[in-house]
């Protein structure tokens, strides 16, 4: 299980196929059952796959701030074919972003777990995806998850604390990704 | 892995036997490079597995509302041995919980799968919980998570948009969690 949570990398350029539907499906079957606050299950999801409104969806994102342009997917050659909309209330309060973030989790590891990437987008344009999915006021779009085949293999690396945490792309191109040594980030007692 | 998603369920009544560190140890090192926004890396996490600072931490929690008193953990009798304190900035932004929430569900699928129950508590005397474990005031003691071997075995039933999502014990003092059906939580478009 930690094999799989560590092998999971934040994935931007994707393979021009469809994502299974039964995969889709089954992250969301994650998502529903995973921790929330008080079980009061706030959150509702958006399944996007058809191309049209996938586009649409897409248009309305932005992309790794750090390593713009050259990781910014585009529509029809990289990007991500398949997106989850992540909702709840118009004025959901902090532990809902909470419940969101672990639903999220759930979601990427069963998509990892099936040979696909995602990327949890918080840079969105809201209220036109609001319009988009035909979401209603009182609800909002919290996150997207973008799925696809991955068409990228980023690394990561532990560094210590006072270190840059900025990812950034090498000669090849490869993204590396530094991650907070446990010693840095955790202590017993 | 949608197996070991839809396995876990909260567990509250624990084996009073000590958690291995390495386990815990796993769970912070699947934590740590989790998704987060923006690769900031903002969270830190204590680990308390002293029995003094175990109580004392204890202490300052509440647990599951809605079957009070009886899933009410006691101290010495059936209450977590270790508890892992999430901290973030004490200003943390919504966002910030949503990388909590990852994080921690990261940790929770890691306890499961190493035989391990968790919950997450959201319901803690931050302020005192913050003196306990030494964090400066820049930091805040965001949520804990309670880890143990379970002894309980809650399960969980799918209903309908509309039904009570209030968790209840049976006859048999087991725990049954409704949990919305797939259909119930999302759409396809």
């Amino acid at each position: 299980m930690l094999k799989l949570v560590k092998a999971r990398r934040t994935i931007r350029f994707f393979e021009q196929k469809p994502v299974p539907e039964e995969v889709l499906r089954h992250m969301i079957d994650g998502a529903r059952v995973t921790s929330c606050a008080g079980n009061m299950q706030q959150l509702r999801y958006v399944v996007v796959t058809t191309p049209d409104t996938a586009e649409q969806v897409f248009a309305q994102t932005a992309w790794a701030a750090m390593v713009r342009p050259k990781r910014n997917p585009e529509w029809g050659k990289n990007a991500a074919p398949a997106y989850i909309a992540v909702l709840g209330p118009s004025d959901a309060a902090p532990i809902i972003h909470a419940d969101a973030g672990a639903a999220i989790q759930s979601m990427q590891l069963i998509a990892e777990a099936n040979g696909l990437g995602s990327c949890w987008l918080g840079a969105i344009q809201r209220e036109p995806l609001r319009k988009i999915l035909q979401v209603s006021p009182a609800q909002q779009v919290m996150y997207l998850l973008a799925v696809g085949y991955p068409a990228e293999k980023p690394t990561s690396e532990d560094v210590s604390a006072g270190t840059s945490l900025r990812y950034y792309l090498d000669d090849q191109d490869v993204l590396h990704v530094p991650k907070l040594a446990l010693t840095d980030v955790a202590r017993w007692c």
